[in-house]
């Protein structure tokens, strides 16, 4: 045995000689970036070795400097003698590690209104069908001796004129005492079904006012908790982080490879549940001082992986052709079932997938965009970690998903992060100086950049000229921002490290524009097939919503511009942030839009792009800034002096 | 930190100086018997200190020899240093420990032939409501790639005619992987209702020969259980041993104090299932290689204490008065929420009370009585560790309990234990010697008494003059056999430990008579009270069901002299054995005796007898062999010379 000490996490841990490190940190539990799950290829597990000597090689994502300072790839290095190691701890911490951010109570607002809109346009309820309700049952006397659980029933019975109580086993373990803490007055909630209730919880004196429901969007990246009073239907408190499976792959597809290995499928429903939600709504539980057992419902949404890997079921068959999801409605789940920290009894809902790469982040998003009730023809695009599409109005729904990859919340970027305190948003370059004017989210130094960032440097690479319509760096440029490494990769420093006392300077390189010019062309020809297959073109919308991580300070000028948004009337387009996680809460605040929720699961008619026979060509054409076709940006064509 | 050795089963175990001996030998998971729970009154918990010293006192229950040889009680002992300590193992071993009795082939068949009378007789269909079938489904394509969830629905649409199927969170996990393994060949296992389908298990290829349910009878002092097929609804073997509460306990309120101490639920919770039902499941699975994924169904009896345990319940209420059971119907439960080696979604029924000390265990043996269709009038009278009555026939069915405690099952008596292998079930006294002939279950070496060998050799102590009428031993008999210990109380030695290489002699002392007569003298007087309470006495009966683990060889004529049953035509008396057992299979094998098993619990009538006004009195009038009134027992009168 040999030891590994991370010394920034103050951490140590034996393991055998031979090991390779970057299991090592997972055992460890230390996060390390590994997108591409340790096959070497994407450069992300950078570590640094402080002491010892390892079995390790250098490669084309290491540069001179770095490799003589000691960094290594943890995937690609074996442990052979006691070493030191720093995890470069400021983009690990702030793409994976545990943050929770305040609830921002303008954007609640926003997101509240946008439910009460939709709820109000289509006649829906604004309620839930969970109710609580303080009763006064008669004490037990020697002549009046019936069980506990038949004396609730009675009262239910003869005050609240439902004829029979069902209950779970945890709660039926909770009865004998809590009924005897105030002497039989109890405050019981519930889920009324004809004329039946099943009883959720039950509680000691009057606690009518404290009943709540936590609405959860599971992102490949990232994973948004919402807290609301099912009272007052407001949102108490939102909390999100990254999602703790991403150690396991950065997308999709290397977590269900990951998933099929020896323990793999746990470890990643741990990652998840223990180590991503539970956490997360524990803080939210202590700074709002809510008890988890009045936390009574909860809706969920994720795509199709996530929500399998959030139920334990094995997704392999999704990945194999011919791309089978396990389920696409879930059944029915109670809170005990999911082994979050909720009531136990909570009543649970899984919002609909659509088809194994269209799940229930979309259906959700559908939901609370609209199209589902709309006149108009709406096309959107939710630019998550995958970029899944949907086209239609109130009369039908076409959807496809495109293999965007996790480009537009960061991911495959060697500085990439999502939208979080900290990543760039906004970027400006001086077309003489070639120097950057950055803005950051929350106004602080920056560590990264997000989806919306990237979509202005590259724009502004190619107004400035770094680069060309192919995303390559011009070879003439002599500007100390420009540099070229060993292997010929070009690259542009958005941020010296001496500049902001970073670790390492944030940089964009070629194969990061590769990167992204593919994940934005996957999108663009997706949405021009989806329209296609319907014997239409982009001109048939009236409107479009961009749903997705990739940031609040989207600039759609410069998103048609590099050719991500087909070129239309500006006044289209309209930025709807995370739309999965105001449908979950749509669907948690009115029993109606839950039930349309679950509908729109079986109203969208799912495209397969990968044997539609046109996609494959559409896709190369729109892997080009804007396209190689230019004529279709019209606007764009003299901006680039076309 | 001292050392305890428990050399009889070559287990060390470490606790802090001062620790109460018992506790200790719980610890190590050594079964000692403590009826009394520890509060050195019973005597029961009897250890030999082999080597070092301790903490003790010398009581009552240590004879001056015991006391020179080491023995000492471990509820009254504190450890001190290392110690070795020998725990008197037959005894021991057979009231307690796991014993696998193989099913006999004969009484199966007579239980078989029992449950399909009574379905017979009412017309009852002998099926249940679960069906396994095995289906062949379509392979999916890439133009038919609905989820493996709707591709099962759409079969069960299509070719079995349900609208929905319905499943648990595990038997999703189990889905993908397994509807491969064999081509989309599944055996499904299911539950019918109305429309809908719940699918309780999935297996690959056809098994829809394997299909098994199980029964189980939770005794205070022993449980049964009782594998059956479900295809034949035959009983495939059976498995009994004591129930591991018993080291909390030996009667109910003892273990329902137990449980108010901390842990103490979960204690008692896992000690029938974890230690006594899962080992005996496991047993019997093996020796018949069966998958217990294939267990979908079972049914539970117990009285209302065991099943609330069994279940995890709060108990305490049921013995503080008012006297109020938790529940008397279970809400609805599935394989894992009781934790059995059973499949995790299996259907399970726990057959419902009457009230606090009438059971489960007593609704079912009035099901497989068929009081509730008998046009006679019968009294029911269960000789478990309580004793329970019930009387009437299809019109009306009145209860009650008697505090008989557990003698009737060899508890509360020395020597004393349960009808299995060992005991002594039949015993004649010679006149002139005081010799005893004993006849053995097994007809093997005696290690104990059980039920019916007791009232024999009480009433052979009768008759021959040993005991007299109080049931104090004769002070003037001369006789090896007839033994005063130092405190006055006398004993009689039914095996000396020479003759069958005992570790002690097997005797019966004064307070076991004592305990005895209270226990006929509670069942006498709650049946007397019982008719009496409905204007009738004991002429009305027209049939006497006895039931419980007293032994098969019950002698009427000596149960009637000694005063534990009314002195009526001996051919109305019937012994059933274990009725509850016999109920529960019953409504394992028929859905419509389960309906009416549930029905039962709702439509016996329970008296409390503790309030009704001439018990007590009755109850003293009974402490007697066989009466105070003799005149109530006119065919015996004779035969004690009066």
């Amino acid at each position: 045995m040999v030891k590994v000490t991370f010394t920034s996490h103050n951490k140590e841990i034996y393991c055998n000689k031979g090991e390779k490190l970057l299991d090592v940190a997972r055992d460890a539990e230390i996060f390390i970036d590994a997108p591409c799950n340790g096959n070497v290829s994407c450069g992300k597990c950078k570590v640094r070795l402080i002491k010892g000597k390892v079995d390790t090689e250098k490669t084309h994502h290491i540069k001179d400097e770095e490799w003589n300072q000691g960094y290594i790839l943890a995937c690609n290095t074996k442990v052979i003698e006691d070493i030191d190691i720093e995890v470069p701890s400021k983009l690990s911490a702030s793409m994976h590690g545990m943050k929770i951010e305040g609830s921002d109570k303008k954007k609640d607002k926003e997101v509240f209104d946008r439910a009460k809109k939709i709820i109000e346009e289509n006649n829906f309820e604004f309620k839930t069908n969970i109710v609580k309700t303080y009763i006064e049952i008669d004490e037990p006397t020697l002549d009046d001796n019936i069980s506990d659980i038949d004396r609730i029933e009675r009262y239910v019975r003869n005050h609240l004129g439902y004829d029979e109580i069902d209950f779970t086993i945890e709660l039926l373990r909770k009865v004998p005492t809590v009924i005897r803490e105030d002497n039989f007055k109890v405050t019981i909630t519930y889920i009324k079904k004809k004329n039946k209730i099943t009883i959720l919880n039950i509680e000691s004196g009057n606690t009518e006012n404290k009943l709540y429901g936590v609405a959860i969007d599971i992102g490949t990246t990232s994973v948004v908790i919402c807290l609301v009073d099912l009272y007052t239907k407001e949102i108490v408190d939102k909390a999100s982080s990254g999602n703790a499976q991403i150690k396991y792959g950065a997308d999709v597809i290397h977590r269900i490879v990951y998933s099929t290995k020896k323990n793999g499928l746990k470890e990643l429903n741990e990652a998840v549940v223990e180590e991503t939600i539970n956490p997360l709504l524990d803080s939210i539980y202590t700074r709002n001082s809510v008890d988890k057992d009045n936390v009574v419902s909860l809706v969920v949404a994720g795509n199709t992986t996530m929500t399998s890997l959030f139920l334990g079921v094995y997704t392999d068959f999704l990945r194999q052709e011919p791309f089978i999801p396990p389920f696409l409605k879930s059944p029915r789940l109670i809170g005990k079932d999911v082994r979050l920290n909720i009531n136990d009894s909570a009543y649970v809902f899984i919002a609909p997938s659509v088809a194994s790469y269209v799940g229930g982040d979309i259906t959700a998003g559908v939901l609370s965009a609209g199209i589902w009730s709309s006149e108009e023809n709406v096309l959107f695009i939710d630019l998550g970690t995958n970029g899944e599409i949907v086209f239609g109005n109130r009369d039908y729904m076409m959807s496809c998903a495109c293999s965007a990859g996790p480009a537009f919340e960061g991911g495959g970027i060697s500085c990439g992060m999502r939208a979080s305190n900290g990543a760039i948003e906004k970027v400006k370059i001086d077309k003489e100086t070639l120097k950057p004017t950055l803005t950051t989210i929350g106004d602080v130094s920056p560590i990264g950049i997000c989806g919306s960032g990237i979509i202005d440097l590259i724009c502004q690479m190619l107004l400035t000229g770094i680069i060309d319509r192919r995303g390559k760096i011009h070879r003439d440029i002599d500007n100390e921002r420009i540099i070229f490494n060993e292997y010929e990769t070009g690259e542009y420093v958005l941020a010296f490290k001496e500049e902001y006392n970073l670790d390492q300077d944030i940089t964009i390189n070629e194969v990061d524009i590769d990167n992204f010019i593919k994940a934005k062309g996957a999108i663009y020809s997706g949405a021009s097939v989806l329209i296609e297959s319907l014997g239409m073109d982009f001109s048939v919308i009236d409107k479009v919503y961009i749903a997705g991580g990739i940031g609040n300070n989207l600039d759609i000028e410069n998103s048609i511009l590099i050719g991500l948004l087909p070129d239309i009337e500006r006044e289209k387009f309209i930025y709807i942030g995370n739309s999965s996680l105001v449908g979950s809460y749509l669907a948690l605040i009115s029993k109606d839009a839950k039930k349309k929720l679950q509908e729109i699961g079986s109203e969208i008619t799912y495209v397969e792009l990968s044997v539609y026979p046109t996609y494959m060509d559409e896709f190369i054409s729109a892997c080009f800034l804007p396209h190689t076709n230019i004529e279709q940006f019209p606007t764009i064509k003299s901006k680039l002096g076309e």
